[in-house]
């Protein structure tokens, strides 16, 4: 007999997920988690905090008022780090409660301490006192998460030389900032820094970046951020940072030598499977702290599961709570539907990005025909509504069954408005139902109806030709 | 041979449409329009600016922010009609310019003035100066609009008692307001006013409100309204208003008075065929100036079409928009397909109302069975990031098919939501493709997959305690 039915080690998104469905389905349930990481790095160091950070940052730039009131409108000149942390706290407070709310109202135990296996079906769990306790538990779901990967030649100290934890802690908002990595992450803040008004120079080592995004959307994204000052370098490394007084000088392979206030590494993640004694359940870890799992999130040892960033790609919050969910529908021995194809990407850039779907450069790599419809929140009421000049909508759609085969949207609201297009893309629909949809008016949404009658110009014209 | 192909008279939403669209197709088009009149009612005194309003008052009274920065937060303390005003000027030109252009790149001739009935292919047309010139057309689409209606027995004045075109002319904002009419524009200015801090009063001769609405989505807005210190008079008419020198008096048939500095009057619209000589094409119009078609939108004359408010329910810029649309195409013989049957119907009070299909009361007379599966913005981390504590997605799903009868929402963003349901709908998806999609994090959208999960859960306790 086991102490729970189900033991969940972490509560992150993943590990909420796998707790609740499991308790759902009437099992047993306990979760493990360190006393400050109620929600895990999601809630406490990463989405969470940025994405409030965000919000803070449009807010009090007044950035989405501008078109409005004027390209030097501003809601409060002198923006401390203070101004944006209160509302950053003020949510984490509340999302931690919230998730102490649905685990309790779920019967679900929060166990409080770092735990390790000691046997495939035991664990130890020490507390904040280093006080050792024993768990027992008949199958178990992994969801322990990741930390920055810190490279051993880099110096950090938290203040001036940060990792992408550290960067929500800064003391001030700095006037300069070296950024380096422009994967999501490193994007995501560079652009808020961007919107503050720090000089933000951008060091990434490959020729692109966030290249499996449609390419028109990352060159309007570019061409807004070095509208903020931001400046790319792609194709160079940092070969040093050096530390001084006031600052840090950042050394590039090149020779080039950047001055920046702050230098925010944003070099990837590393799993935190290093500190489970994998090995006593008979698991092991791959050099970057993750671990395998198959095609229902179940690890080599047939009783434990691992969800969230600790697999890896994609490692986002929303792919992680649905891998919970049917990581613990597997374990319950209770059917689920295999997550969806249709997985969306949402970049929390300024200005926003999401797509659901294939991009351009894929179909075309695929050779399948594609015609593109284009709306510009510009024509919209909505969009001269809310100012945003440079919104828009992408669609593609097959020209031989008029699927859509992709749908792009850069702007306000993208990461929500991608989900209509996402709808009628899984529910088998047409670029006709879009056509014939009535959409209220003056929304973004209606961004779907101009662009789909775009792209059915565009077969239209072509079939005459034909004709 | 006539002048053109395809006279429109009127350049709102609907007359657009169909201008377009004809052109489209390869017509010579021609639009009449008054001088300050380019996008009709719905650009210059209705849809546009009340809802650039809205936006300006949620933006400078600090609503949305409340919830984070205290519940006294105002972003600016003495807002003046010019404040508002400013920003509506912007958005009505900035509008109309769009829609010149789209007639412009649409090769599509605008003539100035007002336009009347010769006979059935051929129109007078006085420019601003009285001087009349003649116009022949093959097709002609009528979408002339509505104005305000006027209870006779009301003093109108434009500045103490004025209709829904006048509100937005007001000099100040007043401290007090009798709103007379709970329709869709009644209770979108009475929420208005109420966040600017006047007080409201709201009579209305029905017993209640917007009852082709969800009871509960209202029910919260009548809350959230009365503690912006609205108050409600259902059941009562206003018997007459004294105007004094600082405001007025409205004096309801049960005796009570209430003193106001302005009364609105929202009291229905009235149809333009009153002033089209409808006679000479051999038409005619009904008691409230509207005209009514076939369900190509054809009237009683084969080539005569009318589109818009003047033809009546539901009179939304967003229906009136595909009806234009439709009315071409058949103008022109060219298929369309039938206006979808799932229209949606958006409110643009605060907070936001929204929903598409059915309402628990439409479905329990129709003796349909239904589960309610509900999501809580507050439970959601967007809605913790955005401060939105009250917002709320309702779904309405058929415990036999599983697909869904109505999506209703309250709260940020409701009329741009509501499309992901409608889509799931128009699709013939089920609760199912809600439940299995992922969703981006944070956003809104996460509500349909909570609000499906809740539907699910319900419907499998009571297939458990079936088994």
């Amino acid at each position: 007999m086991y102490d729970f039915d189900v033991l969940v080690l972490g509560s992150g998104p993943g590990g909420q997920k796998a707790a609740i469905a499991s308790s759902k389905l009437g099992r047993e349930v306990a979760v493990v988690e360190r006393r400050h990481m109620i929600g895990g790095v999601c809630i406490n160091t990463g989405t969470i905090p940025s994405k409030t950070l965000r919000e803070a940052v449009l807010y009090l730039t007044g950035m989405s008022q501008r078109e409005m009131y004027g390209q030097s409108y501003r809601l409060k000149d002198d923006i401390t780090v203070a101004d944006l942390a209160a509302r950053t706290q003020h949510v984490i407070g509340r999302e931690v409660d919230v998730i102490r709310n649905q685990l309790s109202r779920n019967r679900i135990r929060l166990l409080t301490g770092t735990a390790r296996f000691r046997d495939p079906h035991t664990f130890l769990i020490a507390d904040d006192a280093g006080r050792e306790s024993t768990v027992t538990a008949e199958k178990i779901v992994i969801a322990a998460g990741t930390r920055p990967a810190r490279p051993d030649s880099v110096d950090f100290d938290d203040r001036t030389i940060v990792d992408s934890d550290g960067i929500i802690n800064l003391e001030r908002v700095p006037r300069s900032m070296v950024v380096v990595g422009a994967g999501v992450i490193g994007i995501e803040y560079a652009s808020m820094f961007a919107a503050l008004g720090t000089k933000v120079t951008v060091v990434e080592r490959r020729d692109r970046m966030l290249e499996f995004c449609d390419l028109e959307v990352i060159e309007a994204l570019k061409y807004h951020l070095r509208d903020l000052a931001a400046t790319f370098r792609f194709g160079e490394e940092v070969a040093s940072v050096e530390r001084h007084a006031s600052g840090a000088i950042a050394v590039l392979d090149s020779g080039k030598r950047i001055a920046a206030d702050t230098v925010m590494y944003s070099a990837g993640r590393q799993g935190m499977a290093d500190e489970l004694d994998l090995d006593k359940a008979g698991l092991e870890a791959d050099e970057r702290g993750r671990i395998r799992v198959d095609e229902n999130f179940r690890t080599a040892v047939p009783h434990i599961y691992a969800v969230g960033d600790i697999i890896g790609f994609p490692a986002l919050a929303s792919t992680s709570m649905e891998q919970g969910r049917l990581a613990a529908h597997h374990a319950c021995d209770e059917p689920a539907h295999a997550m969806h194809q249709l997985q969306p990407i949402g970049i929390y850039t300024i200005p926003e990005i999401s797509f659901v779907g294939r991009t351009e450069d894929e179909l075309t790599q695929l050779r399948i025909p594609f015609e593109v419809g284009i709306a510009r929140y510009r024509e919209l009421a909505r969009g001269q509504i809310i100012g945003d000049s440079y919104g828009m909508l992408k669609l593609l759609v097959s020209p031989e069954d008029r699927r859509l085969l992709g749908v792009h949207v850069f702007g306000t609201g993208a990461t929500e408005l991608v989900h209509i297009g996402q709808a009628v893309m899984g529910c088998d629909g047409t670029v006709d139902f879009l056509v014939d949809t009535v959409f209220n008016y003056p929304t973004l949404a209606e961004s779907y109806k101009v662009a789909a009658l775009d792209a059915m110009n565009k077969m239209r014209h072509i079939a005459r030709l034909n004709d």
